[in-house]
């Protein structure tokens, strides 16, 4: 119940184990073209381009922001926690010129300031944001800014690692141009590939490059020769398992249905914060429409000790929750309920083992309201 | 029987399927430890900064050359084969300045040489070279190159992706500053991750960069602040499953001794050799001591169509082997007996399935008497 990864089904460590074939075998290349399908269902997209690089999601955001921009180019980056300030890093590795654009941790950008930020700079080529921050639990809302960046002549590059297939997310609808993501939070699969997306006129926009990519390995133009059928031109080896893997975990995506999935992420969170109001504890994030279902960051309360609380919960309940990073260090826990972990019984267990940690360690929080509270909300 | 993946040992496959801990989690920190103690004996050695990075073969080519070589530096690159022209373009995406050294397909290079090039243009810090060439079969010695290196003030990088845990390879003996592999090969795991090593002199070469790499995902003074015990300092999710199997994979390695197993990839190669020159086929590289014996390069005879029989036994005997690439498209297959794949019933039942396929096509080849001649080897 940390910020990924996530618990597996079953069904994904099966297929992660079932037997290797080669990376050009005809059955491996019909698994991969059923895995594009299925991920664009999930990205809500029709893009072509859409496939699993073979790292973390990490990788898909140097893919990203490394085939798209070049060297000089400018990229508004959003900032306003961990993985905003590593794209900045990202993006000047390449060459990229970084306009950094910030917001305290636990906040989200307005519409209005990003379209702000175009009209003053017209040279900015691209905004880049993450939906879900990880760091903060803060959700950032996508809607308008496809076409705020339209209009400015820029691309828009999303980083939905937490948020994809937990968390409503239309690559077309919203103009999304570049769209990255990682296997192990709401997709709930083990971590090592990072599922991408790519419109049509961001693919265009690589192929009409200057210079090649720094990267040859996340070079999306080579990738892409490999995963297109008819192509098929070898790049690298692909990893096969994590592939299997993969295509299994999407397929209980499709099963459960994309808005079924959401609702339940959703509905979890409301308990898990309902129970944790109970408590006397406040979510980091006031706004409930801007809190993240599947990273729910809460304050610590003064007097309660974070580490102690976090070893007792793993020591004696076998619960990993995530410590706060940077400015939120101690001040902040992080509950993730992603994928299979976002169930109604982990919600419940958290609470009545954080009530048993916290009495144990006499912290004067009042205990015992918590399970009910969660409960009362599962009830209606 | 490709040039890999090869198969996976049934150990491997229940580790991979192992329940996901945290990648902070204790219980995963200890198995980090133990997996970069057991790749230090593979390598056979001492270096600090030995680690398994997160993507395959390729991205530790990318790994290597991207964190040694600074923009407008000098790297030899020894091409004799695809690998070799790979690196030549990871180089230059880097901004590294490529001298080609060349060599036919299927040749391998003369210390001579090497030592002649870096005596001829005393700017070249870096000679990369491929000790198995997967596209030919070719076996490069390795044993004098550091010391030649050494003498120039440069530094040795050496892409052991096919080699590593099935032929003789000594890291610290034989001087070897960067030298990466691949999981999926003689290590007999799924792809998807690249085990490293680099030197003390090569870290520190790297601690000492005037710009950062290009590249954050494989940033090696990131990547190794989160192995370092003490350190662990988050930087990306690592794919706990694949090193899951990667620790059980050269615990393998370990049970059956480094020694035993380089002779046993020797004895089926040989096996392998013999029966196809029974049936009149001659091998590409015609120095036995330069043949590597994990990936049996074969010449195809005129008059053998090379799709029709590499797809008789993929169809009738689920057989895969490796077709020619670049220059040897057509005119070779490639035959690997690799880690698990490396078995003497592999070895008699591609015979036995070869000459069955030859005799349906009717190709005028004499068959009959390749599997007792492989089998007279095994029996000495």
């Amino acid at each position: 119940m940390g910020p990924g990864p996530s618990d597996v089904h079953s069904r994904v460590y099966r297929a992660l184990s079932t037997q290797l074939v080669g990376h050009l075998d005809p059955e491996f290349l019909a698994i991969m073209d059923n895995l594009q399908s299925m991920l664009r269902t999930v990205f809500r997209t029709e893009n072509r381009v859409t496939i699993a690089l073979s790292g973390t999601g990490s990788s898909g955001m140097e893919a990203t922001i490394g085939n798209l921009v070049e060297p000089g180019e400018k990229i508004l980056v959003c900032v306003n926690g961990v993985f905003g300030t590593r794209m900045c890093d990202v993006a000047e590795r390449v060459g990229g010129r970084v306009v950094r654009l910030e917001r305290a941790w636990g906040e989200v950008f307005d519409a209005s300031e990003i379209r702000q930020a175009l009209e003053s700079d017209s040279d900015i080529r691209f905004v880049s944001i993450v939906h879900a921050e990880t760091s903060t639990g803060a959700l950032q809302p996508l809607s308008e800014l496809g076409d705020i960046c339209q209009e400015h002549g820029a691309y828009l590059i999303v980083d939905a690692v937490t948020s994809l297939a937990g968390l409503d997310l239309r690559v077309d609808e919203w103009k999304v141009d570049a769209c990255y993501s990682g296997t192990q939070k709401c997709l709930t699969c083990p971590p090592g590939l990072s599922p991408v997306t790519f419109s049509d006129r961001a693919v265009e926009k690589i192929r009409g490059r200057k210079s090649k990519g720094v990267s040859w390995y996340l070079d999306l133009n080579l990738i892409d020769n490999y995963w297109t059928e008819g192509q098929r031109v070898y790049h690298h080896t692909a990893p096969i398992s994590m592939n299997y893997a993969l295509h299994e975990a999407l397929s209980l995506v499709l099963e459960e249905g994309l808005e079924n999935r959401y609702a339940r992420h959703a509905s979890n969170s409301r308990s898990l914060v309902a129970g944790l109001e109970a408590l006397g504890f406040s979510m980091l994030v006031e706004d409930e429409s801007k809190r993240l279902p599947m990273l729910n960051s809460v304050r610590i309360p003064d007097g309660v000790p974070d580490a102690d609380v976090r070893s007792g919960l793993l020591r004696d309940f076998n619960i990993e929750i995530g410590a706060g990073l940077g400015p939120f260090a101690g001040k902040i826990w992080r509950v993730g309920l992603m994928g299979e972990s976002s169930r109604r019984e982990n919600v419940l267990f958290f609470l009545a083992a954080l009530e048993t940690v916290l009495r144990a360690l006499d912290t004067g929080v009042k205990v015992g309201a918590g399970v009910d509270a969660a409960m009362e909300l599962y009830r209606r």
